[in-house]
């Protein structure tokens, strides 16, 4: 567990309190603290904790006093809306000990609100008017409920509303510009330098002697499925002086991982790759079987692929590999549609049928089932073929069928970036 | 916002606190305290409030103390280990007002784990063998740092390690039977419904009158990306009277959305469209344009896929239309390549090249550029053919890049559905 960062220095500290008995819900992801974490990293505050609450007025405040005991400042989402359940407002001011007035101002913008839709406001619409004593009233463009902003005792406290469009353009127009000028002059920067081709402890390994010499940037080791991130947080005076911090330790570690990292901008591999292959005018047919359409969906969901993706063959069946990629049946039945001999000429065929520049094809076995001795579970052949160089791959993942069908998809886009880029097979 | 469950009844509460500053960077899900939610809840326990914090002395045990003052049942997550950062039992300590000792018996496991290896345990690794007083070790089968129950004042504190594999099976087996005997009598049972064929303000207008007629089961709706969720949870003295409690409800809402709701199991709507199709013993092939290969890879996520897929094609160029799918080239010219005439014809040629049962294809515009007024950004057209009847459907979809895409994939799937079915479209 690495620390984010300074613990004792002079970066504000802030707490987010997501309210909402259904963030609570098994399957739910609360995402409003997510947006505010990255927002507030970028004007040098720190986030200490996170904090979701179910919609109960003891719990809500006990939250509340906790959060402002702590922190610089202290952000709600959530339960500023009409219903009974919606009782931030209330907990804030028990928390504190101040008292709500409603609002005549806000009361006239909610009925004429209403009145624009044709309806008479219901009396229940009413508390959306109070404002904590002392707050001021943040505008919501997008929907009812107002935020508010409130500085006490040398904290501030931002009630935003709980729907993400309501509350980001409220938080990014009227309150962001307002911590800015609170942080007053520590910043805090961050880099991601992105690896495919080794996992946590081997990076760990070849980078920890030099990210140990600096205390500023921090440094924190990611793994994952087929990628792990090194996280670099720097503070400092300016954004160009945190960046020259990040910058600096970012060349060393670039030193010690030739080749390595495939992105420091927050890129995506599928977006590397896919820059690499517009910026050089090549084109790419796919050809998949165990991963089933993955490879072809990832490097789809960035605009812009029709400029060089011909077009994929999802090849499930043995038949297909055959009667589309001309894979000679008696290949399959004599090397397994699961081998290296297939994966060639599954690579071939595709670029010969769609008249590629390079081709790619992966053939596996991503389980749970179908796996044998000689070839079990996570044992996957990928081949490249083309102007990215002729390659081809046995690889054996770990894990269930998603992360085995994640990580051939990411080794097959690491070997087409390293046949790009004329590095050696990782 | 609705709440979850009983807020003043019998149900043991808890709270959940995930240690780590790197659960605070951005980007970063948490996704224990996920995991221990819908597992709390099978026993009875509700979930009051998540808390996620940064490694620091004074903020940990601020957050324990918190939490124990509130909650029946405190489980933290994460901290546990060897490194200066890893703080969560000295937190816990501080906030109880208990040392902690170290154990022989863990610290000769730890070194003989470490042994095993051929290594030398270092020093650093003996905190790992500090337990709280008057707690219980609970063993970790994958790791090396063992987690700690303690009864303490009538409530329990549960330290368990942080990664998920190591986490889960602990909790699983030495957790939940003691949290399952102490909830004692009381149970929560869940029902997740889905719709994947009418919006979530749609379903609210249908569904509204009857749910709001019951007070247990309470009901939450939720709306995502092509699909609507009714979340059922009951409560009750043993799982079949809570059991009975949904279904009582279920039916009443099935009743008012006929042909509707596609899972009532956790079962997403590929998994039900690939059942329908291996029980029938029917074949698929897929044309897919602007999806690029999504609906394939969402078929083929879960295992036994090659029983019923012969084939994906996803065809990004119109040169591949027209070479693999026989579309003409004059009806891409004139109809244009996203219409509802090439949506026919590229299902037309799926099925016919495969030769399988079903085809289903996919051309639209899933921007951000492309649009025009005519044809604007989230434009789809979809079509199947074959053994699910003849259909064919034009959509336009909200939202992003990525949303478009999943919305099509998702009308894709429930057009195959209602065709299997013999429902009218939807």
């Amino acid at each position: 567990m690495a620390r984010l960062v300074n613990a004792g220095g002079r970066a504000l500290r802030a707490e987010i309190l997501a309210v909402g008995s259904e963030l609570l819900m098994p399957g739910r992801a609360e995402t409003n603290a997510v947006f505010l974490t990255g927002r507030l990293l970028e004007v040098g505050i720190a986030v200490g904790a996170r904090v979701t609450a179910a919609d109960e007025p003891a719990l809500l405040e006990s939250a509340f006093r906790a959060a402002l005991a702590r922190a610089d400042v202290v952000l709600a989402t959530g339960g500023l809306g009409p219903t009974e359940d919606d009782l931030t407002r209330e907990a804030a001011a028990a928390a504190l000990g101040l008292r709500l007035r409603r609002d005549p101002g806000i009361l006239e913008a909610l009925r004429a609100r209403f009145a624009g839709y044709g309806r008479v406001m219901a009396p229940v619409n009413e508390k959306q008017a109070d404002v904590l004593e002392g707050a001021e009233v943040l505008p919501n463009a997008r929907g009812t409920a107002p935020g508010l902003w409130l500085e006490v005792a040398g904290r501030v406290l931002i009630l935003l509303p709980g729907p993400p469009r309501e509350m980001e353009p409220m938080f990014d127009q009227h309150a962001l510009p307002r911590l800015r000028a609170r942080a007053g002059g520590t910043v805090l920067a961050t880099r991601v330098l992105r690896i495919a081709s080794m996992g946590e402890s081997d990076v760990e390994q070849v980078v920890a002697p030099v990210y140990k010499q600096y205390g500023n940037p921090r440094t924190t080791i990611l793994g994952g499925a087929g990628q792990t991130e090194l996280h670099l947080t720097a503070e400092a005076a300016s954004r160009e002086a945190a960046e020259a911090r990040l910058e600096e330790l970012a060349a060393r570690i670039r030193a010690v991982l030739p080749g390595r990292i495939f992105s420091e901008d927050g890129r995506e591999l599928p977006e590397v790759v896919a820059a690499l292959l517009r910026d050089r005018g090549l084109t790419l047919s796919v050809a998949e079987s165990c991963t089933g359409g993955l490879l072809s969906a990832r490097l789809t969901a960035t605009a812009g692929a029709s400029a060089f993706l011909e077009r994929a063959y999802v090849t499930y069946s043995n038949r297909s590999k055959t009667e589309l990629l001309g894979v000679p049946a008696d290949l399959i039945a004599s090397a397994g549609a699961v081998s290296e001999e297939v994966a060639r000429a599954m690579a071939a065929g595709a670029r010969r049928a769609a008249g590629t520049d390079i081709a790619v094809a992966i053939t596996g076995i991503a389980g749970p089932d179908g796996g044998t001795a000689e070839k079990p579970v996570g044992l996957v052949f990928l081949a490249v073929e083309g102007a990215a160089g002729d390659r081809v791959r046995r690889a054996l993942f770990p894990g269930d069928r998603e992360r085995v069908r994640h990580q051939a998809s990411q080794a097959a886009l690491e070997m087409i970036r390293r046949g790009l880029l004329g590095l050696a097979p990782a």
